[in-house]
């Protein structure tokens, strides 16, 4: 059975997940075909930490917060995260670092020593993919190694590569998508009569809403995630920034009860499509559904995307849009990619 | 560029469809990487043509109904379905005729006929896959060829496919599914007050339903698809008759009224679920959705497929369940997997 050695960057929940997984569930990837040993970890917190023999993670997962690597062989208090990534002596590279969205650093950084270093990137972080997609994966073929990012949009749910894989022989006109949760949990409270404050309020109680949730109110989450769409799925070459974003900061209690009464829904719905020109348009904006469109029935903190193409029509995938463990396995998917990668290229 | 023959099995809307489009768009199939070529033709109305050179397609299309392939070279007024299929110079055979659902004839004879003289298959036949599929795949197996039949279940939206290649390490509990456009769209009319009779009769003028829409409305049609799920992807082996079966004629205005009134909506729902014991359920049957369900929000005719995975909870696809040109469709993404396949085996 083979064996990837594996580099976790930045140890938080979703890293953590997937550390976890490997610990308790090793037939699963064995069902899979092949072994994951953690060889190397480095984090803000924790310091960094390389045995190239595999590392313990009942042991690591064990440490407190608070507590560092330095003690163990291999440790350092300090995240020596370039040295780190360009040396130790993992295949895989798993980049889900708390990474700032407008400059997508530290993991474009993280992914180009990675990938220049000859190592595939599996990456959770939306920043790399939003601002250099296309630099990444030149740098990537380049390095002849695999640069992949299911978990930039709608976590573990597999548009990415349902799209690049599924659709094949079809015109891809356009994307339309449900994708952030805390907004779409917020409008639907909202059609039961809670006001906008209110709605935010329980969406923070429950976890979905981050304690400032200007990202997800705002728009400018779902703008990055259009930003991946237009440039990954429809060859665009657009910003984050070219992105026409409207949050639904504005919409009140009235247009929601008065949409409903006529039968329509509120939702925040990003957008990236192909003009008659052949441009693509790209925009993030409250619309009022009505109940025939393929988005109007995502309910809660539920994610969809809907592919419109030339010859089915619109097609929707719905699922998961975050979680630590959901976004573990999109990292889990993405090393299903590499792996096919490989064993693709060595029977060639 | 390589070139793959065809044999059309059936010349109704399906095949049509498909022809049309290697009539009018060599261009989606060179960006695969192949051209279609069809040499053989067989039809209940038609009779046989064989050409192995490529029949032209345009002049075929263009006979009227109630003509014969008699006049044209290599053309003969009976269809020669055992010894066309047998012995045509076709890689793929196409499998699209018109096939008893209870028999699976004779689709079932077709596929048997082309696996062993070592011919692709694609079909979008339920049949052969809901009573046969264990013995077709083997059949296939043993002859180093596929057998493919992503239009057996909701056209070509891409659900069988994406269970198989895009849930990659998930274990799959179980598939709830609105599988019936038919019946999906008289229940969401009689939400709006419509008695089941007159549903059915606007369905009919529609093109949606049969003029016997007994399969449709009884649940037999569903009962198929469930049967294919269970066995394919959970890995049953179960029968259609296995299937726990009720389907929406005892349905009255009033329960679907009074459901609305609770926010809930009567759905058909085709299940097929691993149990604690491991023994897989199947079933069809009305149910009353909530609006969190991810099934609740599927209206008019769409039809919708949703896979409860143990990480990710239910991933939904939702998309067409019918129409000639998605159903082509569904026989390109067929061949598209063919060809990888043929690819794989060639660099191996």
């Amino acid at each position: 059975m083979t064996t990837y050695n594996l580099a976790l960057i930045g140890f938080g929940g979703v890293n953590r997940a997937l550390a976890e997984l490997i610990r308790d569930e090793p037939e699963r990837f064995a069902s899979l075909g092949f072994e994951l040993r953690v060889v190397a970890i480095t984090d803000l917190a924790f310091g960094s930490l390389v045995q190239s023999e595999g590392i313990d993670l009942a042991a690591v997962l064990a440490m407190p917060r608070g507590s560092s690597f330095e003690k163990l062989p291999g440790g350092s208090v300090v995240p020596r995260n370039e040295e780190l990534i360009k040396n130790c002596p993992a295949d895989i590279v798993v980049e889900a670092t708390f990474t700032n969205p407008l400059t997508g650093e530290p993991a474009i950084s993280h992914a180009k020593w990675a990938l220049e270093s000859g190592k595939h990137v599996v990456t959770t972080n939306k920043g790399p993919v939003a601002l250099c997609g296309q630099e990444l994966r030149s740098l990537a073929a380049a390095n002849g190694v695999c640069f992949e990012y299911e978990g930039a949009v709608m976590s573990g749910t597999p548009v990415m590569r349902m799209a690049h894989r599924m659709l094949g022989g079809l015109e891809l006109t356009s994307v339309q998508g449900i994708l952030n949760g805390t907004s779409n949990y917020v409008l639907g409270r909202m059609e039961t009569g809670l006001g906008l404050d209110q709605a935010i309020a329980e969406a923070q109680g429950l976890g979905y809403a981050e304690a400032d949730p200007t990202a997800d109110i705002g728009g400018s989450d779902v703008r990055l995630k259009v930003a991946i769409l237009a440039n990954e799925l429809l060859g665009a070459n657009i910003r984050p920034g070219d992105v026409d974003t409207t949050g639904i900061q504005d919409i009140t209690i009235d247009d929601v009860t008065r949409a409903r009464a006529e039968g329509l829904r509120w939702k925040l719905v990003g957008e990236a499509r192909r003009a008659d020109d052949g441009q693509v348009l790209a925009s993030v904006r409250p619309m009022k559904l009505s109940p025939e469109h393929p988005l109007a029935g995502i309910s809660g903190a539920t994610n969809a995307l809907s592919f419109t193409t030339d010859l089915l029509g619109p097609v929707t995938v719905s699922g998961p849009g975050a979680g630590r463990v959901e976004t573990a396995y999109a990292l889990i998917s993405d090393i299903i990619a590499v792996d096919e990668f490989i064993k693709a290229g060595v029977s060639a």
